[in-house]
């Protein structure tokens, strides 16, 4: 059975890496000892070492022990023998650049169709979408393709930012985004605010945390959601 | 002789569209009669016949006549033959993908090369970097290359924005995004304000508007350079 946290973020403002969604990751991450991290993200280039130690000391404090993937000689053993996943935030691009040459995007993709638990912060819930054409991160590296993992029949949008009523800046807002994402693609695509997580069992994915999340569908008014909200029907 | 004007945005707050450079235009357009617009880039998905519409209507002010490319038969035939060239701003995914099908990357640089007048805003400025790593838009259609017209030899980024010292949002700043590029690219890259242009005249390469712009190298602290420096030694 799928059983997928998809988090817009790690961190909220003023609070500690994980913090405010750590008390619901050890209820989440009950069955596995040893979560499998994927640090190939990179937030700030910082090397698979020291994201990896970031995730070992944050989950030490549910007694998690932590290794990360690059530890391993044979990627895709390590991921079919996992008991959990975790893919940290960072640069999707550099993300699904590394998932492609190490062949992991099938790999993944079956172990969490076959249960393994998985938990995606901002970058690692990008690419639980179709495709990564929703990501606000800039486009560093070149990746062989932008089909991510597909885990739900949609899109996301994590770190989704309403607009700025004051602000003098020309740059399109994200919902003007989203909508020229609509010009040339049909799925849904959901606005998950910093704070705000989907999680999915089997074929319910309901929306979790206080805030509401925005959903945008092609040639439609966007319209909110309140938490608690079940999203199985969106695609 | 090269002659190009790489402007950060087409619009400035509270002014209409091209208004804040239009007298600069007037004297760069100078020897053209009639400027080739290329509306690839389709700002919130509009078509090609209203964006050149835009453009129309924006030079007949200054008694130039706009001809989108989409209006000819053979687009590359179009560049060759081209007074002058205007790429305007939208999606700069949409708009390299297009070049591309069309196969006008070389065309066009082969033509500026030799001397005819570029404009580009936005998207259209992003392409005359070495790449468009460094753009800011959301990737909602994938291209058969990240690279650009390469007419700089460094990258771009239009609309640049300084951090908001007051935000709670966890989302990377632009700042952290260029330093996050250069954790896998070597060229330098020109954050330009809203308002600025670099005027690129054969080895000249000056800064215009009234905002200093900032320089960002690998492995080095970003710095600001005044209105009329010369950006000669960048690369």
């Amino acid at each position: 059975m799928k059983n997928i946290i998809i988090a817009s973020t790690s961190t909220v403002h003023g609070s500690g890496y994980l913090e405010y969604i750590m008390k619901e990751l050890d209820t989440f991450f009950s069955t596995a000892q040893t979560i499998l991290f994927i640090p190939y993200a990179r937030p700030g280039s910082i090397s698979h070492d020291e994201y990896t130690a970031t995730a070992k000391k944050a989950f030490s404090q549910i007694n998690k022990t932590v290794r990360g993937v690059h530890e391993f000689e044979n990627p895709i053993e390590a991921i079919k023998h996992a008991d959990a996943i975790f893919v940290g935030g960072g640069n999707t691009f550099v993300l699904t650049s590394q998932l492609y040459k190490n062949n992991l995007i099938e790999a993944i993709r079956t172990a969490v169709i076959n249960g393994t638990p998985y938990l995606g912060t901002s970058a690692g819930s990008n690419i639980c979408g179709l495709t990564i054409r929703t990501t606000n991160d800039m486009p560093i590296v070149y990746p062989p393709s932008f089909n991510a993992l597909a885990l739900v029949p949609f899109n996301l949008n994590p770190h989704y930012l309403d607009p700025d009523s004051n602000s003098k800046h020309m740059g399109e807002t994200r919902e003007t985004r989203i909508k020229e994402f609509h010009g040339f693609n049909p799925q849904p695509v959901v606005g998950l605010r910093e704070g705000s997580w989907l999680h999915v069992q089997e074929d319910a994915i309901i929306l979790r945390g206080n805030l509401t999340a925005r959903i945008f569908k092609k040639d439609q008014k966007p319209y909110e959601i309140a938490p608690g909200s079940n999203l199985n029907d969106l695609k």
